[in-house]
């Protein structure tokens, strides 16, 4: 639903917000029309970053870059993709700021010139020692054009490479000094190149194409949407090179298994995809079945909060035995430029973009499932919503443990002041939403959801844990302020 | 899905087309944001038609518009809605064309000024006879700025006023000589109107909101929209009356009971919308377990194809014990401003805006339950998807009857060359589809669905039988080109 | 300059305002690009109406129309003109409103549809007995979609229309009933008509192009623009028709030389453009010439305001023998979206507009040449410029007479409220504006500045007596609320 | 006319452009609404470059920017505007691209942040060694995300701060190291300053507003636009800086009088400009009066090409006493959203622009005056025109020197292939063009023009002698391809 952890309010769907989505692909066999696979598998990334996009396509070594801010589809024209014209290589992305303001400035892909040509970067992650890398290389006489990451990884891999026989070894040379979480898609100009911090917080992965155009992605649903076939991940720490020698690994900083968030399985991946061989789909079934063993209850209907919460009420109940439901219908129309109703007329916004289906909830105990309670007001309304359709009980089911510490690595789970579960006991926020009973997923329950993953997790917004150091102080806005003023 | 009988291809997931939702307000009050009501209730609407929208604002007698081609949410803006400004009644309309080019000048509601002042019609349905009636009118020295039949029914109305003692006299008179179906919402300088056809084929409902505003809709998910209560349907071949005396009902041409559209109950109507007192939701569920007893098999999982298809194929799993399933994942992000991929990436299309969950259908015998095919193109693409992704058995199931008649009452299910169903047996459709086996809902079957609710049905394009006399011809651009050009 | 008599503020550099352009082409040869000529047309008659266009085309018969808010270059793109397509015939209108709201609605030419087919209407000028009509239409059934006067005229041409033999027939049966100013081109499914008042006030042209099209215009600037070479003024109370037979004229109403507006030779038309065999150029240049007679001045340079003052100023050097100089700059780049300034910067909005050149009037005594004055706060910001600017003395000197009366016939020229003319003596005036002297041209002088033209003059405005009948009342928002309204 | 030495087709009046103008603004007083003098500012300036143009606003030390292709009224809303808000210092721009590909990444002002903030630069003019400067630091790890010399600039200030004291002491340490043309705004943290190469070849002047704002720009009529007295022109080779210490001067690189383009005064500047105290108006009517005693001619009349030639064609007058006429007029509706005509109305093009008027020429002699000639198209189209309108004789006057060689100085005055007067005689350009005589002003004459100025001239366009160092080869695109490609 349409509720916020930050400032920004929005009309997305999405509570919690996803960084980015990346994708790159090289075509072996020459010039092709690599923007529209960019175009059509920025589609399936769109839920990862829905404030800019942007798509670079290389041909012959010289890059055309489009970008801005707004969706897929409204950045995008017939015109401007044909402008971009054919090329051996493209790379794409979605954005979501996490560090940096909303700017067309920040919109990636990044391309810059630098002494061996030009190069574009694709970036989803958050360096946690990115002001530190920033002040060093402003030292140095360096400047800057945007307040995000991506500017100093490619500052960094530019530096390198004066030094460096081939771009991928500068990038190999460059990690070591990138803390915190990054997947990346470089495009040099003849190179594609993709590359996954060595904790493996945020997803990966290579497919092939019937032609045979190597690409990568955030996540395999950006594969089926251009027609391509998985291959692999790529793995935490791991480089991979496309160019016209073939696809090589790099793999100096590859360590152990990848720590991936945990959280890409209950919300923020699609379900169709694919992450580290675990079905996003069946890991959110799971988390309702194990909901239901932890928090069982009696009740005559078990309802999801669609889209998000769809999947985990399916599985409570299979597991609980209690018949699954279609419980709201939901507004498909609403978009950005809705325009959100006067302070008198707040409490009908929710009832615009949802509305409870009262023939299946009246005079019954609903179980209602949803993914997670950032601020408790949209669940409150939620609940409200079922009672005034004549639901007798309400019985709230989370399929993921309360968030109790920020997300580092690429998310906007934030300060603490900001999470419920921060400053509340789970029955105090029960009485708050207004529900009959309320249970979250246990953080030993979270950690079987996705048991078909060969990777180990992130968990560290439920646990105050991290696989990596943390940084002292984080500020989404680090960048904008200079840090000292002195002429 | 995004096929479509006629020749326009469109974004749009829906195969068959509503013409229109139609709404009014009147605040006994005085002026108050009733353009904000409108807004927000036709966004409710908005699946009634996405090819353009209005509202129009009644300020003491004086009648402002914005109308435009577009959806609600790119038509209005703060700025448009605020110049319409406050008023004591407003009228509102979505429109997909039915008659009538699509084009600004066919959007609604028509604004006309005639002898006692302006006048503003939203208008629901199809005339049978409006090309006659349009003949005679010009006949007569009347001159059209439309090419739709709410034209034709504001000049029936307007001749009407003149021997008139009042507006709701003048509809009175007026509607013995529209043939057809007509829900109707009109505003005078000082009321606000609610007229039925006589068959009641379109629905037409009436509520109201706290403060005492009277509003009618055609649905009652827009009454849930804007908080108001619903009162009741507007009956078949009622007028009401909202003024500074109350409401009030003129039956003089109520007959029977309404016979309404069955496939609003099957695929037209939201299914928050209760219509007649019958829940759409449940009669789609309902068609799903009649489905699942006329058309029986042995699967391992029911999956629907989203969205229309998910409340039968509940329906269908509920009845035969098969395990319920979401099959698909289906992109949100797709709107008009896509661009479709070229011929030689059409397959692709289909996957960009959905994606079958390899996890779920993978080795299994798969009921696909989805609520019509047309040309069934678009079925066959799907059955496909569901194969790649692994399908062992691809059973598809539809909830309603084949389409073997025209339908002459405010749809676009038009000429017998389109419909697939007219064309081969159901067997071949199979075929054609590459389905593992076919079933289609009974017209008996049908007519179970909605058993609460309190109307008999038009069932005309299932059956070929009709409420009411059929013109002899129809044609969507009737008016388009004069019947005869004589200087 | 910038300014208005009446309310609304505009970035348009007239002060005064010319209701509107007309054009029509027919090509006996078949369908071509008629379109483009009307657009190319409209270009050179912007300066008659810049609120709003628009074009209608006829193919076989069939009319359609691209009409909006805007200056010709933003209504109309390539995609839309290429949609209008080939035709036969096309009419054209370039809108300023005197009568009739500044709405989408009241754009032109107005597309009808009545028992003989289409008809397209394109007018210019002001009927004084309007609401007359319109309220004997409104009283036999008649409903209106707009606020203006063009169909009260589609109507009375329409209802000829059924008794009458040809649409021309119709037209000249419509006409004795039109009170007041029209300049009319008319586009039936077959025929294109040319139609002017008896009295003659507005312009109206005949020209023909090489490959044989036949086309009229407001004014031969129009022809000029699209190559036509000029034929003959269409002849006060004259109907023209152009059709498969041929050309032909209907003279039924033509009486005596035509009335034409004063004001067109001084200030409206295009200085290039002729007018009843008048260049209009060359009367204004005669017009400073008298002005220098009647009130000639020690000065040391002339200089025009531009762009509306430069030929007189030069006409009053010729005569006075005083040097021509270039006085200002103006700036070329000022369009509707340019912001205003706030309160406090007020000042400075003539400055960006318009800078005097200090090099040319520094230390000199200047006379400042315009052709009128509105409300005077343009000038005096003028006087002030050339003050700051260095001149020694400034003397305006306007070529034109004070208007101390109304226009009924199609300007904007309206209440006498206000006009400073009306309410000041020169004298006044002249303080006002901070001059050091003032002189307006006499109405004598003026009726001798055209003596080229075969046309007798209108200068009602100048003088109170009008070569017609005058309405008791004029209201530009006539039709806009509704004179009563019962129930 | 709209005529182009390069490939690009242009709307615009202007054949040869100039590359930018340049504003700065600084209030000591505090935060204030900079960002409206800036964009009145602009509005004066925008002859000079109609690509992109741009405003920045520094409150506090933080830096906001908005910029984008297209003309400042509409680039730039009320609501940018706002959102740039208040602040102490802003600078602006407006481009023409003569170095680096027409991209909004290429718009100006440059914004980037090194290590003591942030910093905004605005540039007029043109390095001749960018492209060394640019591989110099690409060769210590320098990145850039622009193919313009402003990023080069602002590399080298930056790598001088870092060993600087001052800002302004690392502007005065880059500029012998930057070669070529320069009018530079910059705006720091705290200080607003301006800087000029040591030759002086583009304007660049300092004026203060009435409540004590220091604003520097490229030409007066800047400072006029927004009510700004004229204080002095910025030499050549002076830094000036303004910051809360009040004005202060740098003169460490001023050698000796500036040589100023002169073809500033005869075509680029406006002509309500005063550069280095000499009237540009009063320049050009001095062209004019030197072209009649270089070239006399029996003749009736004398017209000049609006806009740019009416200055020289009065002084032609003045001089040779034959009289001064209005011969066309001009289309001031023309934009870039103008459609231009098909192949075979191109004739027709320059009519819709341009009219002549018959009255003035018919049957005459006319002496017709432009600024200049580049491919002779455009003028022989009008030559065509004024024959058409009945001229007898048409002898062409340019109130400039044949071109014979490129500028490397900040315009596009390019390749000798594009130049007419590197491939003809004047006597066969006169044929080409179809004029009866034609003559050009003399180098020697030229360099009278501008008497007044205390300042020489740069006329190596004119005389392939330049009063800098020239570079070995130019090219616009000369970062556009990276030169060499190594991985």
């Amino acid at each position: 639903m349409n509720e916020k952890i930050g400032g920004k309010e929005t009309y997305m769907q999405r509570e919690i917000h996803e960084e980015c989505g990346v994708f790159g692909v090289y075509d072996p066999a020459g010039a092709a029309d690599v923007a529209a696979d960019a175009y059509y598998a920025l589609f399936a990334l769109q839920h990862r970053g829905q404030e800019s996009c942007g798509i670079a396509v290389n041909r012959d070594g010289v890059i055309r870059v489009h970008k801005d801010l707004g969706l897929v589809r409204d950045v995008f024209t017939k015109e401007n993709l044909a402008a971009l014209g054919h090329g051996q290589i493209a790379v794409g992305h979605t954005r979501y700021s996490t560090t940096g303001a909303v700017s067309r400035e920040n919109a990636q892909p990044l391309v810059v010139s630098h002494v061996n040509g030009q190069m574009a970067v694709a970036h989803n992650g958050n360096l946690t020692n990115a002001a530190e890398l920033r002040r060093q290389l402003e030292l140095s006489g360096a400047i800057f054009h945007t307040t995000n990451d991506t500017e100093v990884i490619s500052y960094l891999i530019t530096r390198e490479r004066l030094h460096a026989d081939s771009i991928e070894q500068a990038v190999e040379r460059a990690m070591p000094k990138l803390l915190g979480a990054y997947s990346l898609v470089i495009m040099s100009p003849r190179k594609l190149i993709a590359a996954r911090d060595a904790v493996g917080f945020r997803p990966l992965c290579m497919g092939r194409m019937p032609g045979g155009k190597v690409v990568f992605a955030s996540e395999t649903c950006a594969l089926d949407s251009i027609g391509a076939e998985f291959v692999r991940d790529v793995e935490a720490g791991e480089i991979v090179v496309a160019d016209d020698q073939g696809v090589r690994s790099i793999r100096t900083h590859c360590r152990a298994r990848a720590h991936t968030c945990l959280f890409e399985f209950i919300y923020f991946a699609r379900p169709d995809s694919v992450i580290e061989g675990q079905s996003v789909h069946e890991a959110r079934l799971q988390a309702g079945r194990i909901l239901a063993e932890e928090y069982p209850t009696e009740a005559d209907v078990v309802i999801g909060v669609p889209d998000s919460g769809l999947d985990a009420a399916l599985g409570y109940a299979q597991a609980s035995g209690i018949p699954y439901q279609i419980g709201f219908v939901k507004n498909r129309y609403i978009a950005r430029t809705f325009i959100q109703p006067e302070q008198g007329q707040r409490e009908n916004a929710v009832r615009i973009k949802l509305n409870a289906l009262a023939s299946v909830v009246h005079g019954k105990r609903v179980v209602m499932v949803d993914d997670s309670i950032v601020r408790g007001t949209t669940s409150a309304r939620i609940v409200t919503l079922l009672r005034e359709a004549g639901a007798r009980e309400v019985h709230m089911r989370v399929s993921a443990p309360p968030f109790i510490s920020p997300c580092y690595y690429g998310t906007d789970i934030d300060s603490k002041e900001k999470l419920i579960a921060c400053q509340m006991s789970e029955q105090e926020i029960c009485r708050v939403i207004g529900a009959d009973s309320l249970g979250y997923l246990s953080v030993a329950g979270a950690r079987q959801i996705a048991a078909g993953a060969h990777c180990d997790f992130c968990d560290g917004c439920f646990t105050g844990k991290y696989p990596a150091a943390t940084p002292r102080e984080m500020d989404k806005d680090k960048f904008e302020q200079p840090a000292n003023i002195t002429e």
